[in-house]
């Protein structure tokens, strides 16, 4: 059973993905996975996490921008190259070893052929701003404006990562086998419905 | 608890309804919205039945279309406006009336201020064409090319006929608490996990 959580950015998506593979008794990868390309690929670690949902030379001003300003075209392209074909496969390195959950990083593309149960998470923006204001890191005081134009801007990133791999659009409800808004949900609550669903959904795929 | 259920055609969402609100032992308003709302407006009840799919042109060209030729703008609008008032007045009487699932007819929508549970009901094109040959009438006999043209058309009048009650596009995501995608998904298995996740969330709006 793979199971792959793509989200809007403060819909809950993470959490939700950590719950499901909680109540599976299965592994879920999130930011691990980026780590683990890092060491892997021997990447800078910082820059591999942000690559998703950051422009490389935002991120990068001193170091990437400065080669890019050498060969912008090329090292862009084959940086993209590195960075994608290390996390292809370190992802099917985890298809591989068992059921798990992915959160993020294209998964429901990257790993298609293993025919996963793929789920898109959204919430309406007020929702969105109110979970990012809830969780913000010491020192971090941002207003709700302030939070509407990271969450535009993290999901306009994250929709850009994924044309990286492939031409569906990102967040369209044909890609995936359930689309869920949270807006007006417990997140917790819904996991036993979920996992009632996904086992439904696994057995048909196996039979 | 209201529960309205929108769908692309061979989506199989009409038979979703049919089963959710058995299970729930509440009634499932469909057809029968369209036959009591000719009964009460006086309107014939095959131009009613086809006014949401069909252009009015198309299945009128002796009667309706006549007029149009007369005054093409004002009839058809001041038509919309009658239909689309008995609809309401129609849905609303439903929706006061207790518990129920509605099918189409852009419920969900109309009856926003009743707080309803609203599910998109979608699948794959290869899957609509294969439950939409399955179960032909006597005497049609579509090749899979002609049943993707019906499907095609329908849908594309089901978007239109919202358009006449909203701004909100009709199958985006985010006007919807679950879309359900049925390519890979046996109807009738599902429907306990999805009274599972609606008690949830009616819990939630009433505490």
């Amino acid at each position: 059973m793979l199971i792959t959580i793509s989200r809007e950015f403060g819909s809950g998506g993470r959490e939700l993905g950590k719950r499901l593979a909680d109540a599976l008794s299965i592994p879920c990868y999130d930011n691990e996975i980026i780590h683990f390309v890092a060491e892997q690929g021997g990447f800078d670690s910082n820059f591999i996490a942000h690559a998703g949902e950051r422009s490389m030379k935002a991120f990068y001003p001193g170091t990437i921008a400065s080669r890019l300003m050498v060969q912008p075209v090329n090292s862009l392209a084959s940086l993209k190259i590195e960075i994608v074909s290390a996390q292809q496969k370190i992802l099917r390195g985890f298809a591989e070893s068992g059921d798990c959950v992915i959160v993020g990083r294209a998964a429901d593309i990257i790993l298609e052929d293993f025919r996963p149960f793929n789920i898109f998470v959204h919430a309406s923006m007020a929702s969105w701003i109110e979970r990012t204001l809830a969780r913000q890191h010491d020192g971090e005081n941002l207003t709700a404006k302030e939070a509407e134009r990271k969450i535009k801007e993290i999901d306009k990133h994250r929709a850009s990562y994924r044309s990286d791999f492939t031409q569906t659009k990102w967040g369209d409800k044909a890609n995936y086998h359930l689309c869920i808004n949270t807006t007006d949900i417990e997140i917790k609550k819904i996991i036993p419905a979920l996992v009632n669903y996904i086992r439904i959904w696994s057995e048909k795929e196996k039979g």
